[in-house]
């Protein structure tokens, strides 16, 4: 199925609000989540609207609720999220950063008692692209075992870093989940009857394997780099529980209230331009991505690209052809 | 070799006192150097001496140099290095990003035009033992291919998340390069006539191997997560240029001057007692690590360690038999 962005968003925001979001909320969600899709972040945009009306008919989201300022200390902002809409709980939370950031040149909110933000690179996007850097992370409940251990035990804790592009540009932003491979890219594999391009997790006798199938079932999927990414990932977790006096993974997997149901959010955002001028920042961008895509390439072939190039090749496709969106989502869509 | 704390401090620094360190840039380096390889960390410690050493010969390390302030605005600063000893260099930045974080709950230094300073974990610990979290980073010359490159263009810029451990206790930190192995683990591994663990790197057709040889020579190291690292790294890189109007991997290549010649550093402190109590804060360090090691083992075997948990061991060794230095370290550090 293809779509324009207004047509996607108008159907998402048409179920929002069936579903009880009050009219500016079922607004900022339905850009959201078609801003994903446009960008090529399927899983995260089309493909989460359902799982949201899931957790909302639930009671784990609750449509009416604001986030409240619990402590104000310099640079340092925490909210309660009261178990609002994520999108909406991150996106003041990003605003409140962003105050923070222009009064100080650094600021730091933390967010708790949250509900999933959906696609953590939104937030990135949304203040690179009013001129930050930006450094944020959630936590999210146990999927991914301990180095050493065969139960889930580590969130995978998506994690994030922007900067402002050059003028005119999209943000330079990484927006990468702890796990080497997310679980809906498991399922997708398994499904395609393809193996993983590189081992995703442990077979049952504790073996590396490229086989999806097994991973799905006993959960032992790899962080990245082995040791690094799962130490990476309880530090992300406990640092998030002690910069916003929220929960951490054993709680939130007590809590059983969804994926990230009463997850804690950290966002840091920097203004540049306390830092480095205007025109030597553009330079040392087209310094460094031309440094990049100066090395041979690998035999692999397929082009390198700096963190978020990608989705320019979405974004030309969507803009010539209209949004992509799989028949069974739009279908799924339209039936809420 | 096993010598005594004191023991290998004093003979550090009879070595930089003679290689034209003034007394109290010595003191500091002997003690950092000393405190890596009580902890375990031998390649960063004793293992780092000579080379320190060359540096200063070549002129690529001005033993004199301080630190000078360039940006002075809110919670942030930035300072220039003026080449001088990474370690006093990155200690000084270290504290001044205290004072910063005690004033608005969080501060950030940038440290530009500065040199190796070795183990970037000292300045967690150092920070997070006075009470801070730490979030820092340095970005590094070209070491590493990108994703679908294979030509060395991203640095392994070594990342360090840190936070206080329970009273009297030492505090949780991942001190992480972004590459997979360090060159150093390849060389030991060849030269023991071992594999890696977990592949290291592609070999000359390109297909991943855990063999050390052919990954020392092409240089095609891996990224931790392979494209997700690989975009980590890109980002550290252009934000530590960005954050302290420093030099970039492609311009310290250029330069030259030896590993990290010339770098980039970011310090991000913050004050959890801004956002959390003192005994929740034990309480969740301890319901963390308890649910980490909750899971039940692999197959592979070996306790599920929290990330900085490793030191005790050498600790508790070096105690008893008195700290471990190679005997060729020991010898070269002697005929300084």
């Amino acid at each position: 199925m293809r779509v324009s962005f207004d047509e996607l968003k108008t159907e998402i925001k048409r179920v929002f609000l069936k579903y009880g979001l009050p009219e500016e909320k079922a607004e900022l969600c339905a850009q959201i989540h078609t801003e994903s899709t446009y960008d090529g972040v399927y899983s995260h945009g089309s493909g989460r609207v359902s799982r949201f009306v899931d957790y909302v008919k639930k009671g784990w989201v609750d449509v009416n609720a604001e986030s409240t300022l619990e402590k104000d200390c310099g640079a340092i902002r925490v909210y309660n999220g009261n178990m609002g809409i994520g999108i909406c709980n991150a996106m003041a939370g990003c605003e409140a950063a962003m105050k923070l950031a222009d009064e100080y040149g650094i600021g730091m909110v933390g967010l708790k008692n949250t509900t999933h933000w959906m696609r953590g690179g939104s937030y990135g996007l949304h203040a690179a692209s009013k001129g930050y850097i930006a450094i944020m992370w959630t936590n999210t409940e146990s999927v991914m075992p301990p180095w050493g251990g065969k139960e889930p035990r580590l969130g995978n804790n998506p994690f994030v870093l922007a900067l402002p592009g050059k003028e005119g540009e999209r943000p330079v932003i990484l927006d990468m989940a702890i796990s080497q491979y997310a679980y809906g890219k498991l399922a997708m594999t398994r499904l395609a009857g393809k193996k993983l391009p590189y081992p995703g997790g442990f077979d049952d006798e504790g073996n590396l394997t490229d086989d999806p199938a097994p991973i799905e079932k006993n959960r032992r999927i790899l962080p990245i780099g082995y040791w690094k990414g799962a130490s990476f990932s309880f530090m992300l977790d406990l640092l998030a529980v002690l910069l916003t006096d929220g929960i951490g993974a054993s709680d939130l997997d007590k809590k059983g209230q969804g994926s990230c149901g009463g997850c804690s959010q950290v966002m840091i955002l920097i203004d540049p331009k306390k830092t480095v001028d205007a025109a030597r920042m553009e330079e040392e961008i087209d310094k460094a991505v031309a440094h990049l895509k100066s090395s041979a390439p690998s035999e692999r072939g397929g082009r390198i690209t700096y963190p978020g190039e990608g989705c320019n090749a979405f974004h030309k496709q969507h803009d010539e052809q209209g949004i992509f969106v799989e028949d069974a989502i739009w279908n799924e869509i339209k039936a809420l």
